[in-house]
């Protein structure tokens, strides 16, 4: 088995995405759950771009790498600097990093126009900036900036900024392809060109701007690429770097390449997610191997075909990467996959049985009215047990009313009264909070907490809007999604409404009753509806 | 130059991704936004998966379509039904669309596990259902489902669906990798074997489980496919289909392929946001050539060089695609880039100046609080108007209250108070609204019309709140975005507080702010930061 190197760059490179911002203590934790899984190199940033960087570097000395290297990044010397003066270089040495990654321009244009230095001058500086990194003792990766444009530019010259790189005493040359604009086809026929010329490790680095970054990667790799930069869910400028999610499945899966991950690449999709937590962006769940939607069939023929044989519609297993096969409920879906929901739950429901026919139609028109059960299963089983009327509602609401008040410039108080009944008693009593759905929240947990000690283990834990008819403005109808959890499961509930709070309220009752439900019925009963994350 | 036919299948297996959902009329519009920009074929669905297609089918009928195509999406026959008698191909008869695609086996497993009927039945059902269909007047594509899969399993028996489908008088081939797991080089190596045995057209259609679908489908067509299959935005199941917003200009810009999108190429942004507005799903911005960030810039350095030459970082001119460039403010940018920005408003700013020192200073601190500029260009220009105390209040707020109510299972009702303040005189108001914001937006509006009658012709058109920090539950902290517009132009504000009323307070006072501003200034200093969309 052929050995491939996998070289991450999430933190620096991916940083630069849009709407992609690490704290120093976020690049720490994500420095340790990259080694974790087994990554070979964890690019960490750049040292005196920004403050934050230098932080790191000084805290990341401290963590004990299982595996992986870490490195500084940077650029090469400036001109007309000596190495040993040239700031840009005393940074990189004062990370203590064991590995400096430094990029040059291997794009004649670039020199000439962007650094305004001459051709001759720009081979002098890649050659004794690493020729300096070399002496300070660090393992030097070049990165030759836009080496693939530069080759089609002017391939001799392309060439001899890696030769330089070699004089200069590198351990490794990276190819680029900063832009993102060259095919894969292309890409593999410059790779093979260049490594023909040279005996050291030789590795690619692709942008996605033409949607052939990991593509260019996987050929590159079969081709003979002794390491593979990427980062970790394709964050990076515009269009994002080569997705390392998906590139070390299909190197590890399809092509029997052996890497240090291998042995950990069931926790894949999770430091997928991690990061994604981390970056605060939305994970993208259509992401191949690691996202939600990865494994989701949705067309009712594909679930008949599914249960019949996984391989006819999945090309890997998906616990294989840490995911999971889902159903997805949809008016695509036929009476046969609502069915196989509610045998879940009543294994004994015939498909003839008039509430199947029942509970897909009603499934349709609140679809048709903007719910979605996809992430709230507990809502779900609600709908279920009404279909099925199995279904006994834990409280009454009398009424709330909330007051949202300001006053000059003083910040806004939200308070919110609530009044309900539980059997023949009633409660009523009042809340403050952070705006009007967090006072509503607490106004009625305090309320049924006498009748359902039990809530109280219960906590709101993920919150999310969604206006569906945005163009309507302020009057958009919204979408709450609730995610609840008691320290041992969690479940997810729904609401829609033009009202903001009528919706929140909507998925608030949901996850109390489901959560009362859960709680006082025989566990066996409802667990598979439950996820434990 | 040679010819490549593009073949959409967005409202047919786009629909198929998790959280996509067309409304007949959704789909009627889409349709003839793909054949304004000058596809050949569009596949409008599967009639009879529901009932909403059949719909769309008839309404379809009478679009004057200026190129395209429409096609019918079913499968071959079922067993033992002659195919007359057949259901399937009635329905798809029933659509009166000049094209009907059709999907056969060509995985011998399929034909064995998932139907269960021996191979040489499976043959029967390709050959005589395409040939009932061509008796019918219909041009025939041949879609062989899961053609790659089957190809490596058995070979022989793939081919001969495609004969089969020759014998019943296909008009062309497409082979699909429906699970996704082709990787590139190994589905253009099939293709060529395929090729060399049709003198048919052959289409490719490409699944993105690897993340490769553009890659292969691109590959493919440069080792001579007539048709690549694809969708809008990549949607479909699982990881999506093969993208054709990258696709399509690949094949165009950088291989010179001639198709009839070609001359409508700048639409093409516009209309890949217009289905992702009609899916009801955010646009994925780091889509290459279509996203916002396809060309937006973070990195300082990369700011540097794009202002010297923006062939240095840019692999096609954005407005190749309809698509334009952007600088990113960020705390990787430096003050050049902010100076950049202000330049926009006061041209004679020096970079030593100290307002640019502070200005960079408290944008950072914005952005550390969870305020993002990108999509908000109207509340950084009161930003900089602020930090150059060029800025005065259209009005000040005394107080506004806000009451929500519920009683039992009536509606809410949500009705705003607000008193305002503008020069020496008071207006207090009230409104009603479906919500607390636009309780608020309506009693906002109200009181200051008397004041600013211009206000009148401003309407919100757009509003998305965004959770922060999502694990604090209903108590963490929201983004607000505003677009709203006055039939002319539009504009973008934000705020952010833990209180969503607070946060969309912030964002609402900048949207009028800006737009009593904007209106009754000289419109030539501010028309560049206003998007005319």
């Amino acid at each position: 088995m052929s050995k491939v190197i996998i070289y991450d760059t999430t933190l620096r490179d991916g940083a630069q995405g849009e709407g992609v911002f690490f704290s120093a203590e976020d690049k720490l934790r994500i420095v340790k759950k990259l080694d974790a899984i087994g990554l070979d190199y964890i690019e960490g940033g750049w040292p005196g771009s920004n403050p934050k960087d230098l932080e790191f570097y000084r805290a990341a000395a401290k963590i004990n790498f299982r595996h992986a290297k870490l490195s500084a990044f940077g650029s090469t010397r400036r001109a007309n600097n000596p190495p040993a003066e040239d700031k840009i270089l005393g940074d990189l040495l004062k990370t203590n990093t064991p590995v400096v990654t430094i990029f040059g321009k291997s794009w004649d244009l670039h020199a000439r126009e962007v650094l305004k230095v001459s051709l001759a001058e720009n081979l002098q500086m890649i050659e004794d900036s690493i020729a300096y990194l070399r002496q300070n003792g660090r393992e030097v990766v070049f990165d030759g900036e836009h080496f693939y444009d530069g080759y089609k530019a002017d391939p001799d010259y392309a060439l001899e900024t890696l030769k330089a790189a070699v004089r200069g005493g590198a351990n490794a040359l990276v190819l680029c392809d900063t832009n993102g604009g060259t095919l894969p086809l292309e890409a593999v026929d410059i790779f093979k060109r260049i490594k023909k010329e040279f005996s050291l490790p030789i590795g690619i680095h692709f942008h996605n701007d033409s949607g052939t970054a990991v593509a260019s990667s996987v050929m590159s790799v079969q081709s003979g690429a002794a390491q593979v930069q990427g980062t970790f869910n394709g964050y990076g400028e515009r269009c994002g770097n080569a997705n390392l999610t998906s590139i070390i499945p299909t190197l590890i899966i399809k092509l029997g390449y052996e890497t240090t991950v291998g042995p950990n690449l069931h926790l894949l999709t999770e430091a997928s997610r991690f990061v994604s937590e981390l970056t605060n962006l939305q994970h993208d769940e259509r992401q191949p191997y690691v996202g939600a939607s990865a494994f989701a069939h949705k067309a009712g023929t594909h679930h008949d075909a599914i249960i019949k044989n996984p391989v006819t519609l999945e090309h890997i297993r998906p616990e294989h990467v840490g995911n999971e096969r889902r159903f997805l409920l949809s008016d695509q879906a036929g009476r046969s996959t609502v069915l196989n929901k509610i045998k879940e739950f009543f294994p004994e429901t015939k498909k003839e049985d008039p509430q199947v026919q029942k509970l897909t139609d009603n499934l349709k028109e609140l679809e048709n009215l903007g719910y979605q059960f996809e992430a709230a299963e507990a809502s779900f089983d609600l709908v279920i047990k009404k279909a099925f009327n199995l279904y006994e509602k834990a409280f009454t609401l009398n009424g709330f009313r909330i007051i949202v008040e300001k006053r000059g410039d003083l910040p806004v108080l939200t308070e919110a009264t609530i009044k309900v009944g539980v059997g023949n008693e009633t409660e009523i009593t009042a809340a403050e909070g952070e705006g009007p759905v967090n006072a509503l929240d607490c106004a009625i947990r305090k309320a049924l907490l006498r009748f359902y000690p039990e809530i109280a283990d219960i906590n709101l834990i993920d919150y999310k809007v969604r206006v569906l008819d945005e163009n309507r403005g302020t009057a958009a109808k919204v979408r709450v999604l609730i995610q609840s959890a008691d320290g041992k499961n969690s479940w997810g509930t729904v609401g829609v409404s033009e009202n903001l709070i009528e919706a929140s309220w909507e998925a608030l009752v949901d996850s109390i009753e489901y959560g009362i439900l859960y709680k006082n019925s025989d566990e066996e009963t409802t667990k598979s509806n439950i996820s434990s994350k």
